[in-house]
């Protein structure tokens, strides 16, 4: 039962095809993105809990309510289409002039957008190099996942053919990240195909899952965008229908988890500015939520943030986030590792051999905190990137 | 009613001494600090609501339960004396030491510490310095207010005098912020006195009221301390006895409000990195926890801090905040104004003169946001800083 991990992204898909163009949305390099399937593909989609939602997710979340498959997914980075005069109307122009441009109909268009937001969107532009992004069309994931970035700068692809009672399947899919990343999914936009057979219940019902041990656990700024967006299409190649949580499902489930926690990491690791890849891992809570609670406030904390930036083993401000989390705690029985080194435990600061955890806050790109509140069974885990001057450098510069 | 307001704090009681000294805790500088007062004067104190406490904290709210007055308190920065393996001992051996060198009662001592967590107390350094101390009281509150500082640079102190019905009464204080600020106080300390007569309930009951409206309306980094206390005593030398809600404790309530708030404000001015003082003016919620949420998270967004920093007027970032904030909001009538400036109203981004909001942005160190959700009649306001590539720098640079 392993998996060939790849990173191709839909290049791995015969029926799905890529193309990116520059629009001239942004100021330079390319903006506008299409994955085209070339039969009717069963979709599904989770969107940002934020209460201010862009147009797209508007419509989107309108589209999976009414449909149960699309033909094409447009994506622009540059402009987010959010609390815009023109948000709907774009959206109208656009899938109107691209569904005849690829003679699907109309309702069979996925819109996914990130950029500033406010800002009138240029429907010229787009409807103007439809044509050429129709010509693009191929094998071309890399190019796609360049021009869906925004201040992120390393295209995340994944792609994962696996075998499960015979039925050989694949998982390819891309995500951009950066900014405004936050648990429940900030600025990030991620698309993911399978050629496994499933309905368009069971496709969200699996896609709720990964997301949420993967995207709902990361943490750049803790900001959580208008515009955040998960897709998932099925292009119902391979296998029988599954409709029901059989083995099978869960095996797909646990693939799409390991595609999605991929993809997550590599967002946290892209992170705006950072330099450590960080995870905070919480055991031991009264219950899930207090676990979720201790990690959110550790992994927000300015000051661990930019402690472990600093690479300083400043385990007292950990002990502090883990007090004001609101989380029932007991002090007397807290338990606090990083790396390999107890620095407190059950009430107490422990003696650690100060040098090694030093070496290990700057030699590793990767630094794990653990916390034991050793008053439950509940256990939490989020991904985070330390806080830097180039994040400032660059938030402070990015103009409206 | 006028008042008269000066920035002598302790100096304008004659029967309050202040002194401050150079114990050794901190690499430089003077750290130790005393407030004496000649008879016994009645406290009130509040504290951190972080489940994680300092020693000291946990001293003083015991303090508080069993005693109605003090006569010393004894301030040192350097170490924050919590989750360290002394603490207890330390407050123990430091309490008799002083009220012995001071002659007075061991339970008449307050103790308040601010510093690093975590490190064992060096009480023998503190008792050492307890002679120079006691030699050094007299009206020291310019020294003593410098003392008390970690990051944070000016000395912040306040005192005025005010007559209500002939009675001519007094109120004076110092605060230390800088770093870990956040609503329900955060790594800040601050020391106020009067000479009107109440007692302690009444006492506690205006601190309270004059808190809620003060420090916890404050936010530098979102991070909340271990330490933070507000502490007030009554020398009872003016005045009858206030111990009812009546005219004149509201009229000294108010005036210990505008005492605390110019403290707060100062507080913010001089948190770490800042370069702008920031307000967020949140009218029109539902009820009053919605209306903290939306100020909490706008005030405490990443990209709002640094979008300050830049000079940017990206109400995108705002709107983003006030979305997942949590609270109840309706996009269609939600209004953002940025100093005089509608950006955002009833839905629709607003046409502003986009080159006065930028001068607006650049010469003003005080900037406001206004945000109406115009759904309800609750109001809530919130004092905070920017996020500044200095902030990074002393936090990453602080080092255990």
């Amino acid at each position: 039962m392993n998996c060939k991990i790849t990173h191709d992204g839909f290049d791995v898909f015969e029926s799905i095809k890529t193309a990116s163009v520059r629009s001239g949305i942004k100021k330079k390099g390319e903006d506008l993105a299409l994955i085209y399937f070339e039969r009717q593909a069963t979709f599904a989609a989770v969107f940002t809990t934020n209460k201010v939602k862009a147009h797209c997710v508007i419509y989107d979340e309108e589209l999976l309510k009414r449909n149960r498959t699309v033909r094409a997914v447009l994506i622009n980075s540059g402009n987010a289409n959010a609390c815009n005069v023109n948000g709907f109307e774009a959206i109208k122009e656009i899938t109107q002039s691209l569904s005849s441009q690829l003679d699907i109909k109309e309702n069979e268009v996925f819109i996914a957008q990130t950029g500033i937001i406010g800002e009138e969107f240029p429907t010229k532009k787009v409807i103007n190099a439809f044509t050429k992004l129709k010509d693009n069309l191929g094998k071309n994931t890399q190019n796609l996942s360049r021009a869906i970035l925004t201040t992120d700068k390393v295209p995340k692809i994944i792609s994962i053919e696996c075998k499960y009672a015979d039925v050989v399947f694949h998982i390819g899919g891309v995500a951009k990240g950066a900014g405004m990343i936050h648990p429940n999914m900030a600025t990030m936009l991620s698309f993911i195909a399978t050629d496994l057979t499933l309905d368009q219940d069971t496709l969200l019902k699996a896609l709720k899952e990964a997301v949420d041990k993967s995207f709902n656990r990361i943490s750049v700024d803790g900001d959580m965008s208008t515009n955040d967006t998960v897709f998932i299409a099925s292009t119902n190649e391979v296998g029988e229908l599954i409709s029901e949580e059989n083995e099978f499902y869960r095996y797909f489930v646990d693939k799409l988890t390991e595609c999605c926690v991929y993809l997550a990491k590599e967002i946290v690791k892209d992170g705006e500015g950072a330099t450590k890849f960080c995870e905070v891992l919480v055991f031991g809570a009264n219950n899930d939520e207090d676990a979720q609670k201790v990690a959110r406030c550790v992994a927000n904390s300015l000051l661990v943030k930019t402690a472990i930036f600093g690479k300083d083993p400043n385990w007292g401000r950990i002990i502090a986030a883990v007090g004001y989390s609101g989380a029932s705690i007991d002090v007397e029985k807290l338990e606090i590792k990083i790396g390999d080194y107890f620095v407190y435990s059950w009430g107490k600061p422990q003696e650690f051999d100060k040098i090694a955890l030093l070496e290990y806050m700057r030699r590793n790109d990767s630094i794990k905190i653990y916390i034991n509140l050793n008053i439950g069974g509940s256990n939490f885990n989020l991904y985070f990137s330390d806080l830097t001057n180039e994040y400032i450098k660059i938030n402070a510069q990015y103009h409206t």
